[in-house]
């Protein structure tokens, strides 16, 4: 079974019916499960989350760019966040790293079949691209749909994969990726020194020389508590019992007790799974033991 | 979303068309899902494990034990494994420890089917049960089922549920019953030292004075090392985590490490959320936050 989410990001926020007509565009393929649907007024954006197959997932990201493209005019937008397209971003993100594979083939096949079939440019980013310049999605992105506008096709990193270089007069242009979940995990810590979690943060980030695919600040809760926030790009190299461990030691060395972590938002099973092999020696554990994996398998 | 386990043991494993055929009747309804069935020629036993909500499980339920009734002859039947009845004994597992008193109404309304419309005299047992004398199975099951056809009705522990005190002719009688899920999880150690192995063993299990819901015995594998063997009756009051603990701390003062731990068969997803909550300190950490758990709900 192969099990693939996606969470395409749309540039509108404040129309209650532009999203919910988006939404019904995915809920209406058999195969999909729709999990969530976010809308940010001040982004002037929102987030859908959906699952399925690779199929029904790649038909479902279609209707609901093709719907977006038809709703969503990018001279009439304005917004706090960056973009581009009245789609914005279509990530696949596999549940099961082996899925990566599938994910990155799908974004590839959608990109094809956006720019033949709607006249949107799109760029493959992330695990899904096929040039070094449009790894990273904000350098893709820049400063969104105006100035795309001027510059598409101007150098590589403004060159789309698939269509022609000219934006969609209202729908802009997309990018379509593939990239591995990412979990928001904060430590909070029982002690209200912003100092203590600042310094811990930029210990164990990677971009100060910390630990690999940790993104980490420092942050005071409103009871006055400091937490250690982060985004955890790929819980198979850092995990969270790796920085639960880091933070302690070094929170332990200023006499700091860890007072609870939380994670925020969803988390595939196979994070539990590793946690699993991990805290337990359970080095040949597996998600086919998860009672609740089965019966997804027969379901699906 | 309730979602419940059922295990029935029906007395036959050795003829395949036999087992094919109960499994059948499990499988053509509607909503339930067929996760395994497992059959041992030396007990002449099969075990059949599938999930589903509280009616459609019961239906499945009871279609099984009905074609069990057609099939098995008790009176032909021999094995190594103690049994009283064609379906022998019937639980319903909570895959969340919520859904428990589902799980104890399911095994009473589905005793009382059985009764009236099989004429095979139910036994409700452990958390299901209705008098303290059917707590325990192996109290009621005694010899089997050439022995309760002598004694049923003789004393409070032969009394059944529902029905008349008198076996069925063929199919015997039958244990239903309600019970959390068991883990089974053994902890190996990088040491040839039986007798470590033993100690540890008896040190925290349950019966001699250990750990609360944990059974455990030390054996020797094939490949020479030692094992410590257990089972978990109920992970909330001890879990597969703190019997790590507490061998790696026994096993460490005798100079020995731990090699791995295994989990044998399934778990429910529930145990993993709890590991979660304890090793990493995310006490507010829920099965709702697990992507494949949301997944489950749109489609059951």
């Amino acid at each position: 079974m192969t099990l693939i989410e996606c969470i395409p990001n749309f540039s509108e926020g404040r129309r209650p019916e532009v999203i919910d007509q988006i939404a019904a565009a995915v809920d209406g393929v058999d195969g999909v499960s729709l999990l969530d649907v976010q809308s940010d007024p001040t982004h002037n954006r929102c987030v859908i989350t959906f699952v399925g197959h690779e199929e029904p997932i790649a038909e479902a990201a279609f209707r609901a760019i093709a719907r977006a493209a038809d709703l969503i005019d990018l001279n009439q937008h304005e917004g706090a966040h960056p973009r581009f397209g009245a789609t914005d971003v279509c990530p696949f993100v596999p549940l099961r790293s082996e899925e990566m594979p599938v994910c990155v083939e799908t974004a590839h096949r959608l990109a094809g079949r956006v720019a033949a079939e709607l006249g949107i440019p799109a760029f493959l980013y992330e695990d899904a691209a096929r040039m070094p310049e449009h790894a990273n999605l904000t350098v893709i992105r820049g400063k969104g749909f105006e100035e795309m506008r001027e510059v598409i096709g101007s150098q590589p990193a403004k060159t789309p994969d698939e269509g022609e270089a000219r934006v969609h007069a209202t729908a802009g242009a997309v990018a379509i990726g593939a990239r591995f979940p990412l979990i928001a995990f904060n430590v909070n810590l029982d002690s209200d020194d912003l100092d203590l979690a600042r310094r811990i943060a930029v210990e164990i980030r990677e971009k100060d020389g910390g630990m690999k695919c940790v993104k980490a600040i420092g942050l005071r809760l409103d009871d006055g508590a400091v937490q250690v926030s982060m985004n955890l790009t790929d819980y198979r190299v850092t995990s969270m019992a790796d920085v639960v461990e880091a933070i302690g030691r070094r929170a332990g060395a200023a006499g700091v007790a860890i007072r609870e972590s939380e994670v925020v938002g969803l988390l595939p099973q196979d994070a539990l799974v590793r946690l699993a092999q991990s805290a337990l020696h359970a080095t040949g554990f597996t998600r086919d033991q998860v009672l609740e994996a089965r019966v997804l398998d027969t379901l699906l």
